[in-house]
Formats: C-alpha cells, structure tokens, sequence
C-alpha cells in the first residue's frame, strides 16, 4: 500500500502556488482592459480551490516520502500542475483545443518552448507571461527536484550529486529545504538582473520580463513568432547568449560561489566541459557561415553563437531560421539537441556529466582492452566512480536512445515525415523547442500537428524532463507490487 | 616495440587467399570471352606476389599474438584486403576511380552491400562474382574473427563469447583454429544448399550461385540494380528471407547442433530475441502496408518481410522501395537499421546480444532504484553477467552513438543533405547497404556521392564491421606507448 496522503499534501501546496502565478496576469490583463483577467481569476480560484482542499484533506503529522513516494509525487505533480496550468490557456481569447492547451502548457512547465500558438506579436499580454511564468516555474521546479529529489531516487546517475548537495554530511529534509530556498532566491536575483540588462538592451519592460524569465529558464517562449530575432539587436543577443549559459551551469555553484567559494565555480569540470563542447560547436557553425560565404564573420560569430548556445542548453529562441544555413545545419543542430547543459541546471537533454562519466568509462574500458589485468578507475571531478553509477548513466543513455526512436517512429505512424517526426522527438525528449524543418523548424510552430502527435510529444518532454527513469518505474510491475 | 612479423605472415597468407579468389572471375569471364579475364589475371598475380612476399620475408617460428598485435593485425589485414580487392574494379571494363573501387571493395568485404556501380545487369559476369566473392570471403572472415580474435581483445562485450565458444575448457590455438575449420565448412555447407534452392526457386545458375553468397553473408550485392525485386518470385523472396535469417544467426550454433546439441540452438536466448524483434517489427510495417491500403495482406507480410529482415540484418537487398511506403517506413527502417543480428554470424550493427544486456542492465537498475539496498544480478542466457562486461557493452553503445553523430555531421559537412547524410552514415557504421531517401535509398546509388562521402563512408563501414573499439584503440596514445 502506498499512502497517497503525503503526496496530496506536496501537490495541494503546489496548486496553491501555481493559482498564486496566475494573479498576476490576470493583474496585467485588467491593467490593460483585457477581458482575459476574468479567465485568469477564475482559473486561479478553481486551481486555489483544489489545492487547497487537497492539502486540507490529506492532513498528516509530518511529511516524510519513501522513494517510491518520491516517484509518484514528482510524476504526478508534474501532470497536475500541466492540467491546471492549461485551463487559462483553453478559456482564453485564443480558445486553443484541450490538446493544444495541454501541449502549451507541458511545453512550459517543462522549460521545453515548442509552441502552437501562432500570432504571438498580437496575443494578449496576460497569456505571453502566462507562458514566460511556467516557463520561469518549471526551472525553478527543476532545480529543486534535482537537489532535493533525483539524488536520492538515484536516477540516471544523480546519485552523483548526493555528495555534492549535502558537503559530505548527512543529508536530512531541512537542509534540502534551507538549499532550495537560497536556490531560489539567487534563481530571482537572477532573473531581475537580466530584466534589467534586456531593458537596458533596449527591450520594453514587458518584453525584458518575460524574456529573462524565459532566459534564466532556459524555456524560450518568446513573445513573438520571429523569437528574438525580432529585435534583431546585438546587445539583445549578448545578453541572450550569456543568461542560457547562467542557466545551463549548476545553480548549486552560484550558492557556493555567494558563500565565498567562486574557485568551486571556476574549477567544476562539468561547467569546464560544457564551456569546451559549446564553444567548439559555435566555432564550427561560425566558420561553415563564414567559409561559405553566407554571412561576414562578426554577424556568423553573433548568430551562431546565439543558435548553438540556444539549441544546445535546450532553451529554443532563434534569431534566424538555421534550418537554411545549408547542408550542415540540420545534422550539426540535430545532434547539438541531445547535449544539453549541466545537471542541477534549468536545463535538459543527456546533460554534460554523463558524456564526462560516459567518456571516463569508455577510457577506462580503452585501457582495459590493452592491458586486460590492469586496474582502471574512472574519475568525475577528480573522485573515482563506482560501477553503479557508470551503470546508471549508461543505461540512461540507452533508454534515453529507446525512448527516441520509439517517439520518432509513433510520430511517423501519425504521419509526419521523416525530418519532422525525428527532429520533433528529439526536441521533445530533450526538452529544446523548436525542431528542423519547414513545419516545425524555427519559424515554424507545431499548431499543424494531428492531435496523436501533440500528446505523444506531451509524453516525450515530460519523460525527458523527469530523466525518463522517474516516469518508467511506475510502469514496472514490482514498483505496484513490493 | 610491437613486432609486425607475425602480422605480415597472416596478412601474406589472406592475401594468398584473395588471389586464389580472384581466379573464380577470371575464369568465368575468360569462359565468356569478356576482356576481364586478364585484368583479373593481372590481380590475382600482383596480389598473389605480394602476399608470398610477405609472408616469406616474415618468417619466424611460431605464430603468437599479444592482444596488441591482434588488433593491428585486425584492422590492417581489413584495410590491406580492401586495397587489392579494388584492383579488378579499377582496372576492369567498369573503369571505377579509386575511390569508387575502394569503396565498392570495402563495401564487398566488410558485407555492407552499398553500391557505387550503376547498370549491374549489363555488367560483366566476372565483376559480378568478384562482389558477391569479396561479401562471401568477408563473411567468413567476420565469423572467424568473432570466434578467435574478438574474445580475446574483450572489444565491446564480445568477451561473453569466450566461455560459450572455448565450453569453458582452456582456450588454446589449434582449438580455435579446429573450430574455425568446422564452421567455415558449415559455411561452404549452407552457401550450396542455398544456391540450389535459389536455383529450383527460378534463378539462373549464376544468380543462384552469387546470391546464395551474398545471402549467407548476409551482404547484398545482387546482380541487378533492381536487386531481387528484379525476379518478382515469392518462391526466391522465401529462400532469401530464410537464408537471412540463417546468416544472422550465430555459427557457433550450427556446430553444436550438428554435434547433436540441437537445444542449444532452440533455446539460445539470442535467437529468440532476434526472432521476436523481427518479428513484430515485420508484423508492424505488414499492418501499415496493409492497413493503409497500399497492398493486400499476402502481399503486404511478403514484402514487410523480406525488406525488414533484409535491413536489420544488415543484408541489404531490396525488393520494393520501402522509402515510399508513407510516413511510418522512414524512421522505422532507419531504426531498424541499428539493430543488427547475433554475435558470430555475418550480421553487423549494435547486435542482440548487447540488447539484451542493456535490457538486463536497465531492468536491474529500475529494481536498484525501488529497492535502492536490495543485491540485483543482470543475467544473460541463464548466467549472471558481471560489470565489466555490462560496462563494455553501454560503453560500445555510447561510442557507436558518437561516431554515428560524427559520420552524419561529417557528411553534412560535404554537402548532403539532412535524410542522405544521416541514413548513409547510418547503413555505413550498421553494415546494411542502402541508406533512404531518394539519392541512396533502395533504388539508388551511391555513385553521386561527392569522394569525400565516400571515403568517409568507408571509414564508417570498417569501423562497424570491426565493432568500432578494435578500430579506436589504434587511436589511443597508450596503444604506442605501452
């Protein structure tokens, strides 16, 4: 028997938040005479209402999760806050169909950015930062799961971070909590840093704040359907550039860093890693757009760098359609999908430390083969990894190759084809936004889909932001059983 | 110091071997009364000439391999092969460009079946045996290097295969060597068998000669540019998906079931497996073939069958152009590709074996996680399977994942685009043949391929073919030092 009663409490408190988030676009929606604050208000008070009931109802002494609580909380809350999360989208002026509402809002709670919603330059204000605040929540959301909960699920090598999170000592409930809440106030200092830097920029204070919400997310909603390529402005661009990198590092480092310990930022190898595979990609798209003759340097530096870092930490705003960047662009963006950022980041995808565990491992195994009664020990971050996490992350990245092709080929069932259905699962599954191709490439939007597609592509981002093995377990019989 | 001399006597001795080869099509053209004749003639004397030379000058009293020798052996002897296959397609009639007879050479030996030749039914008869010659040799050279060489170099869990093929007495030379002489007469076995059935079944001689080799070989080169579409015969699609599945079986258990230990096959757990992937995937692509109104049930499975097995064997052979068989045959052929049969049968690709231990793998860490002190032991064909392997297993599969990605992109690079670069780099490193689209799929060639492509391409074929690791180590800074 698994009692469910903690797990309401969790969840109840959640709505409650989420019904909080949704005040304040109905505020902006009355400020300006838009008659979405009423859709708002009354999502609000519905969402407030089950939330409330729920944590009331399931009142218990304490709260104190197993792991296989810990499992279906996070999945389960995930698509609770989805559900509530979609009604402004359904109620309001756009009118979106059940299934779009639901994709938009799965879209943004998971930090992901595809879009159905065409026309966002004249959509109301209320549903542009209703997007920007999933998007803002979904990453702080993440964050936290990843301290607080995945270590000590040990999912897809998490495990790692057991140690890192807790300095050594014994991890216990209100030290996780004492974390995240710092977590989330440098998560806010943050964002208001770069709303400042965009307005300065010379972005509106409306698009400088969804925009650095959507940044430090890295999310991507935008508040056009051009992204951010409608400003077309460098400093924009910069600003851009350097807030997905913030959010794509380990926001545990920040902590330390603000406690006087920046070494620990400087010298992680993760963020070193990430630093080395991002540059190197964004020298190759600068020099493919230079070489052939498609742009002058300082613009190919500009928008590859802006692509690349864009695609790659799976935030998805686009200043150009990089799908028209000639024969390199689709395999080289394609595969910069998978990467992702750092752990304990906004971001998704494979994620940094398990190519250094997978590279680490392959080593060792290189070694082996030529000295087969050699004893070989793989290091992440200058400590040795045992087998179980090797393991760990290596059947991650099998599962995670599984998962891909079985979405890639129900999207081709469904009747995409081959470029839309195979960039689609991976943008979904890596949580990055836009795909390749005319139809949802960068300028283009997923509003064309059949309806299979949206909800199998629903599925993909949130198995890819659950680290796949948080949401799988549930499908295996024991899990039901023990 | 590494001591090539042993090295160059084997490699002398496969290339004494090749030039008895090139004698076949020599004789057959000279039959004919093609011109070819000679410049087989002049080959096989070159190659003849060289491979005594070495082997003489060489000389030395014992052949013993350390695992370093072993793997410059391997890959040089693959590479060295490819060099004086290529001399009859350079010089013949054809007049191929050397990259185009390397290619065609290398496609030969390592059993891929891509093509650059176009017009094969008008080609010379000489030609035509020297491709399905080179697929045949390559096949049994394949097998013979999974049993003696592969275990011993432990390259991406083939060390599994130690204990099955020694029966868990001490591995010793002449063991190995006995074992390779009974499965290479297996080979010949079964290659005669099948040409005769392709014969009753309505082939010519010389069809039912070449594609009872390139059938067992699992390889693909047939004699038309239709491949055996050409034929249009259900009775020759049958003796073809049957020998398929033949070729992808491991050898090994041919021998003990001739030995009287008929369980052995029947109960292998890899068999099944590659029996059930099959076949669901063959009942998946016959329900939309049939479902979706493009051909009536017998039809449909007829041609569902022979295309699915053909490509995941990595055969190769086509008899349809499944490319246009809607939205779903893309990405499920092309994922199809990577699977691959068993270990120590002609197949390429990731194989079932590694499946199979990633599935173990996977599914004991799904019990690790909801029992997180519980003891959980993977099992393969009824023994438990321990780390090291399961790391070189998750290990070859992140490589194999690496250069699939850096094959693509390379390929985009020179100009392909999206659905060319990424389907020929993945029936390259898979050992397939035809890749998808319009360019290289079924129907096509990869005669229009900038040279680039196709040396990148071969490079992609070797390293499937030696499961990639054998291939990299020779990279390693450690393999020189040592």
């Amino acid at each position: 028997m698994i009692g469910f009663r903690p797990i309401f409490i969790v969840i109840g408190m959640m709505l409650v938040t989420l019904s909080a988030g949704m005040i304040i676009p109905a505020a902006v929606d009355a400020a300006v005479g838009h008659a979405d604050w009423q859709v708002f208000t009354v999502s609000a008070g519905a969402t407030l209402f089950v939330g409330i009931s729920m944590t009331l109802t399931s009142r218990s002494g304490e709260i104190r999760l197993t792991p296989r609580q810990a499992f279906i909380m996070t999945v389960l809350s995930w698509i609770v806050m989805t559900l509530f999360a979609a009604l402004p989208f359904h109620f309001s002026e756009l009118k979106l169909s059940f299934t779009d509402a639901f994709f938009e809002a799965m879209s943004g709670l998971t930090t992901t950015g595809s879009t159905v919603i065409v026309g966002l330059d004249h959509a109301p204000p209320g549903i542009l930062l209703w997007r920007a605040l999933l998007q803002w929540l979904g990453g702080i959301g993440i964050i936290v799961t990843a301290i607080a909960v995945m270590p000590m699920l040990r999912v897809g090598g998490m495990q790692l971070f057991r140690m890192e999170s807790s300095d050594q000592s014994e991890k216990t409930m209100p030290r996780a909590t004492q974390i995240a809440t710092a977590i989330g106030g440098i998560y806010l200092g943050l964002t208001i840093i770069w709303a400042v830097a965009y307005k300065l920029a010379g972005m509106t204070g409306f698009d400088a704040v969804v925009h650095a919400m959507t940044t430090l997310a890295t999310g991507g909603f935008s508040n056009s359907d051009a992204s951010v390529g409608l400003f077309d402005n460098t400093a924009i661009d910069i600003v851009a550039i350097v807030g997905m990198i913030v959010g794509a590092l380990p926001f545990i480092l920040y902590l330390k860093a603000l406690r006087g310990d920046v070494r620990a930022l400087i010298f992680d190898s993760q963020v070193r890693w990430f630093l080395t595979i991002a540059a190197t990609i964004v020298l190759i798209a600068t020099a493919w757009l230079w070489l052939s003759g498609q742009m002058g340097i300082a613009p190919a530096l500009r928008h590859a760098a802006f692509n690349v870092i864009s695609v790659m930490t799976g935030t998805g705003y686009a200043t150009h359609d990089f799908g028209l960047w000639g024969s390199l662009a689709l395999p080289l963006f394609f595969f910069t999908m998978f990467i992702g950022g750092c752990a304990g980041s906004t971001t998704c995808g494979i994620k940094i430390f398990r190519f250094q565990i997978l590279y680490a491992a392959t080593r060792v195994q290189v070694h082996r083969l030529l000295q087969p009664h050699g004893v070989f020990i793989p290091y992440y971050n200058r400590r040795p990894v045992d087998d179980e996490v090797i393991i760990s992350v290596l059947s991650f990245f099998f599962v995670f190759g599984l998962c891909f092709a079985a979405l890639a080929i129900g999207l081709g069932l469904v009747g995409l084809d081959f470029l839309t259905a195979i960039s689609s699962a991976a943008t979904a599954i890596a949580n990055v936004g836009p795909a390749l191709g005319p139809i949802v490439g960068p300028s283009g939007t997923f509003q064309s889909l059949p309806d299979a597609a949206k909800w199998m592509l629903s599925v993909g981002m949130l198995l890819g932001r659950l680290e796949l093995f948080t949401v799988l377990v549930l499908f295996s019989p024991t899990f039901w059983r023990g």
